[in-house]
């Protein structure tokens, strides 16, 4: 390879990026070196101006740019309801159901006594507080479906139950719009123990 | 969706790339919002850095830094010969190969009278400059396999066999490693009358 010195640079940052491998780093970079200069600029300052200017909320630990995130900020959500989650990025999907309108808690992780995660390495005292400080009614786990998770959720399930809050956590069963054929048999089992009434 | 400004905006500038959808944008962003402040800052000037510096090789149009471009200023290409391309990321894929030594010349598009390009849109002219003034014995022309490249070949072929200098383009045939089953028509045609002795 006879690259220039600054897109092979360009080509070896853009390969760090998630799912992108050697191929679509090379057609991004010939994107931006096609591009004209204002829209390759954009981007780069889009990069730039989120690790300025992003932070984590101070009420849930969401991203923020001020102290309180967006949706902490809004007055449009139900405050007696917290939905926890492990990451900032397991909300977008959660906000795209348009089904829940309450308030978050990232934990910053979730429980792995493999890679040495505990309960103090998660925003978990900070949730507690919130429990005894705002009006709250119920605290939805959605931790992710899986051992983690599933280990997280009933941790924090212990914890909060005997403080009289209503503790849900989304149902497991089969995906809307996948086939019954190729169901995991875990998956498979538990949307058969949790079949309703038609 | 409730996303902070700044992080929408990342988003609306990632999936304008090539291969980048919506939700390749969002992995993409939370990985930047994640990673360490260096790393992200590297790629934001990487992008930046790579619109700054890289121009067009005074003598090939390949991307360059300085005047002449890294393989016009290498002295271990054979100066002999010159590959056209329509642009700059068609050399890559050629000089991972490792089978062509020569030098390049990058057209800048290829001829297509629907979408308004002729030959004075293209660099031919520096092209038959160059044939006149360099000591060239062959022009391979490697321009797409496709309508408008082999068009451009038939064009280019056409201006420079008269100054006596060989004319080739690369094989059309059955991709190495392919199935003859899935192979188009059209290929497999090319591949049969192109048929070699063994």
């Amino acid at each position: 390879m006879h690259a220039a010195p600054s897109i092979q640079k360009l080509l070896d940052e853009l390969e760090r990026l998630p799912g992108v491998g050697p191929k679509s780093a090379q057609r991004i970079a010939y994107w931006i070196l096609n591009a004209d200069k204002a829209t390759a600029l954009r981007l780069s300052e889009a990069i730039s101006e989120v690790k300025e200017s992003v932070r984590f909320c101070a009420r849930c630990f969401n991203y923020a740019e001020d102290e309180l995130c967006e949706i902490c900020r809004s007055s449009n959500r139900d405050a007696r309801s917290i939905c926890v989650v492990g990451e900032p990025r397991d909300i977008p999907p959660i906000e795209r159901t348009a089904v829940y309108s309450g308030l978050y808690h990232v934990l910053g992780g979730e429980l792995s006594p493999m890679e040495g995660v505990g309960p103090d390495n998660l925003h978990i005292a900070e949730l507690m507080k919130r429990l005894a400080s705002e009006d709250i009614e119920e605290v939805v786990l959605a931790t992710n479906p899986n051992v983690e998770g599933e280990t997280t959720a009933a941790y924090l399930a212990r914890l909060i139950k005997p403080l009289g809050i209503r503790v849900t956590r989304p149902a497991s069963g089969l995906p809307v719009g996948g086939d019954l054929e190729f169901a995991d048999e875990v998956t498979l089992g538990r949307a058969l123990e949790a079949r309703r009434e038609l």
